[in-house]
């Protein structure tokens, strides 16, 4: 299994190839949109998430509902496309050497100057552009915006539909916005943590944490500033054995890290009990084994892992998020071009997006995890993997 | 750039393949044993590391002293095997069926039982037993070893050689070991940390520090207990524009800390300001850009990286090791052909390996880079290489 | 650089992603569609090839005409799906459960019945229907369908536009159709061959051997067979030392190979001499060495290509085609659900595809080419990768 | 699965590393031990393969006759090291400088002088040493020497063993040395392809045919001439569904002749009837569908592939040989620093190589197919593959 996403943020459409999903799988368009419009929720998002809307729409790979073993394009169009034409066009003159041209977004006039030429401290804009030689920031920008991440949660649908087959349910919450933490145990399990975030604007469990953090953020907008903070995800318990311990690059947690830490701002991941380890004595760490029927832990300190492999019990993953880097308050920078001081400015409104990234982090640890459990199991339709998947079962609980 | 390792723990030798370094690149067999020794020390370790004294050979890749940009093997002979090979012989019988053998080991007997059916907590024993379908957890645990990071110390020598030769340097250091932590801002350069860090037998800036670590270090092992830690990889400024934006595997945060994740025993890890982002507002997070003659910054907060490229600071990485899981203070378990309940046995004895971590973290880092900066600037020999370089640092100079 | 493509022969669209192609890249639409009709066009194709005039849409990755570093999206849409939606939507009832439905198809009404159940010898239909579990093969023989080629049409023209830039320019033409070919060496320049061949309406260089190919044709339409044949691929002088001899999956011929090879209905691949070296004896195959200015070759048996690089001289590439498998001269074979014998149904009425196939050869043997070009050269603007070409080019002179 | 081979032709040692093996698969030395010696063997062959009698040694990855699931370590020693290590050291003068060296080979005394300037037409030797900028040839012709082929063959008798436990046998046969070629079909089944080959020296099945083969090479020599040949791997029926239809580098006959080609000297591959659909007519190419129990043909003009599946009939493939490039009878060169013209020197003294070729084919055909066929059956233990396969082979029978 593999895929590959494309698309600028303001360009026509974002489109994904998703190769290697096995055949006959049932597939709902209703799933990928929910799981679209969970990513565009969220307390403190500004003005562009209500025009998106997203929708997918499904160009190849699914015929009737099923999948048929074949590539699957996923494409998501943009909504506001018909406001950025001219910016964006593939050929013709897309304004680019223009002083400025006018185009209308968001039923108000306002001027764009085509040509960026400041780059924002915390984003791509310096990097990339000195790297690809780009005079226009845009060019650079417009793939790195955190839009690219929709096409990873449709992707990341499939996949979770995929592993549904098996049991294998995901759970992405908010554990911290700021100064804001949830800092008790968590001791409900992976149906509630769902419900509850869910329910909470800020997909964080508890209530009282949720209104805190809403605080957090009205303060934080008022002062035109902007919040990171971190997210966990959940699944139910896997299989044994998924990654392996024969190469690094094998390893699972190491590829769901890679996974993690490819969404945009995260600039942190832990695993299981995580940097805590660093402190505890041994004997407060390692997670005793039990058996009664199949062998099982009372604690879960591993966060699921052991030796690079899935142990039996739920996966448990979080990722640190740095605040949005486009702030009302600006940072100082340097302009391309005259080499000037200038302060950085301020393309779109959102004060965190730490809620739409937990939904992210769900799709990519699916895709990861989809990844893995093929590699393990092998076939080519959801009928012969469901029997390998069983023979292996019965082999494990039989030893 | 590409390899593989291979090898059990006590068999006859373990080898690493790396493909794609460029011709004529001089290499020292005294760097690589350097840091291979550099692995095996460190205050905490155990009986076996003294027996070891890791030295590599070379038998292919390599003539004269100069890469020929042929696979490069890498070879490390077990200085003990003379004990063990018996017990790991490739063909024969290898004692498996007996009920136990006698060996030699360390100038004493031992009675070593071939087959090991009592799997250990934080081990790969008892996922790998199920997932391969083993009775003798040996057939796993020799795999799962630590021991296979000296083989990527060795590859990670030829990678720090080569990015040497375009001023890229790198340090590992020790930042806590258990409850004892370096709390203070490191202001200290890349040249003092590596002289402070080789002084201290736990790889650590500070001399006080380390008198700590050692004290918890003593504790901890009277008490068989064992200890975990946070160790840091700093590196030199690098080139801009290492990595891309552009698609999600392709970001070099992502790379690097799943190469970080991928040593034995790792549960964390963080890029520059890693997990304090989700605390910090925005305009205390992001580094502003600054110019003089050169875009630089005078806070790096990103470690380094921006929008998944290398942003011209120096790399900033951390990772949270937990403790050995080998106690002597046992662990409870089950027997896996019994289904007993049983404390889990001792096979060595160390307190810690944080600071042999930091010594792989440094390799595995530097083999992402090696790699990274390969795809960026092609070319098939040291020359060729050197000139592209050149070439692209000159086009950044002069916008 | 990679790619995948995506799309059902008679789905909505056809879409490919491309990756790695590097920035500032001058693309133009018209270079595209131009290899796109060269596809369509060859004599001895029936009735949809009219109706397709396929168009290539890019959704992302080119502004303004140029490439920005970020994966192109290439689309082209089915010009007949408004016939086909039906059958073929992703959602809902696809008609899958029904009899039998009416669709309108090149302005006649026709009878479908939507599950196909009788697999065509020659066709993916058996192997795929039974590896992925399908009961209507139409799900497989959408994908297998040669209508994917168009898509590795459009992804290799951009390839040939970024390797126009370093001076590489491709040959596609027709030696052989049936019983009739060009038995004649060709001592014509690759201007001339891509003249000629664009002339003649089989892509043939010899006009009276275009007029026995048109015959072949027609005599064996009216018998109701189908034809194969041979083209051949070839380019001006490589850059010396594109490929690699130090590990096997490296090698230039290897991977050219396996481009050619994946064209539907190929089943073999020659590189320069080809199966005549089997008879030949050495002194009569191998191209001697001679130097003027530079290394040069008066023979070019090796087809350009020795040790598994580039050697400076033109590629030489050949690969033979077999007969369209869709006759209307029947093939026996056994229904998928009654296990009755049948005679093979006829889905299309092409005599043959072999000129279509050759421009399908430009496509991937420029595609492979351009990826090989850039492990060597790296760089991520076309600016950046022109200096280190032409760098690379002082370095072999100077010798 | 995956592997990567290393080593100079006249190095200490080559080694692979080969990673994916499934657990609990039994080895057997001898089984890898014959396979080298099968390389070594065909009548045509020169001194140094007398001397060589390879042996492999493993490393690592197989304990107590079984695999283990690790990375398996091969290595074959150099017998002749004693006599080269001054020359390829790794490390020290290892001559380079030395106008030139005195060295003990086959008994007599020889005058190595050992930088090589002269390269050989039909080598790697010029694209090599132009590529990575190498003054000694010997830096590219050690790596490039179809020496490395061993380490291939020791790769492929386990992939050998591992398909054998699925009824998958393997036969290479000559077909054609120079202008001898066997022009009858072939009517014989597998083991009898393998029984008469195996006796014929030139591993051709037809012992009057190899009387003139033998003949044929007796003339070559005296002139001091060198031959090619072409040869053909077989196998027994595959399980239908190997490589897959829906994207272009999935293709079983893609990877299958990419593997070929990538033989050293190897300029043609072929699959069923190969160059010869290019002549016949549609209905005379085409394999009809039967069934009786299960689906079959009764011809197999498709070489068992079709839509890049294997369609569960034997594998037949052919790749046609250039004849050695070094020849007594010198081919004109020029010399890479005086630039002087010379005739091409001899290094080593066979007349031809095909019989060797034949097994190195059946060894990278059993790899690739042993990679496929992990891809579908999945699976970490042989025992799991054997239910998946048994698994799949039901499901499909019953349709």
């Amino acid at each position: 299994m593999r895929y590959l996403t494309a698309g600028e943020s303001h360009g026509k459409a974002i489109t994904a190839i998703l190769e290697g999903i096995p055949a006959n799988l049932k597939i709902s368009k209703e799933d990928i949109d929910r799981d679209l419009a969970r990513r565009q929720g969220g307390y403190g998002r500004g003005g562009r998430m209500k025009i998106e809307t997203d929708q997918v729409n499904i160009l190849s790979g699914i015929r009737g509902g099923k999948t048929l073993g074949s590539p699957i394009t996923l494409q998501i169009e943009n909504n506001d496309w018909e406001n950025w034409q001219d910016v964006m066009a593939a050929f013709g003159n897309s304004g680019y050497d223009q002083e400025e041209i006018t185009i209308k977004k968001e039923t108000k006039i306002k001027h764009v100057k085509p040509k960026v030429t400041k780059p924002r401290p915390g984003h791509a804009d310096l990097a990339g552009s000195l790297k690809y030689n780009q005079e226009d920031i845009r060019n650079i920008l417009e793939r790195a915006s955190a839009r690219e991440t929709a096409m990873r949660v449709a992707v990341g649908a499939i996949a979770k539909t995929f592993l549904r087959n098996f049991g294998i349910e995901f759970a992405g919450h908010v554990l911290q916005v700021g100064r804001v933490a949830l800092d008790k145990e968590l001791d409900i399990d992976l149906d509630e943590i769902r419900e509850r975030s869910e329910d909470s604007p800020l997909r964080c469990v508890d209530k009282e944490v949720t209104q805190q953090m809403i605080e957090e953020i009205d303060q934080c907008k008022t002062e035109g500033n902007s919040l990171g903070g971190i997210f966990e995800i959940r699944t139910t318990a896997l299989p044994i054995g998924l990654g392996s311990h024969v190469q690094w690059d094998r390893k699972l947690d190491a590829r769901l890290t890679a996974a993690l830490m490819s969404i945009q701002a995260i600039k942190g991941v832990e695993v299981g009990l995580g940097f805590e380890v660093g402190k505890r004595w041994g004997s407060k760490v390692h997670d005793e084994i039990f058996y009664e029927d199949r062998f099982y832990r009372k604690s879960n300190n591993a966060g699921g892992i052991e030796g690079g492999m899935s142990n039996g019990e739920p996966l448990v993953l979080r990722a640190a998020m740095k605040p949005i880097p486009t702030l009302y308050k600006p940072l100082s920078s340097i302009d391309l071009e005259s080499k000037e001081e200038f302060k950085a400015s301020v393309e779109r409104s959102d004060v965190t997006a730490v809620p739409a990234a937990s939904v992210v982090g769900e799709a990519v640890v699916a895709i990861e995890l989809a990844k893995v459990f093929l590699e393990k199991f092998g076939g080519d339709s959801i009928e012969e993997i469901r029997i390998n998947y069983e023979n292996y079962l019965t082999m494990v609980r039989e030893r």
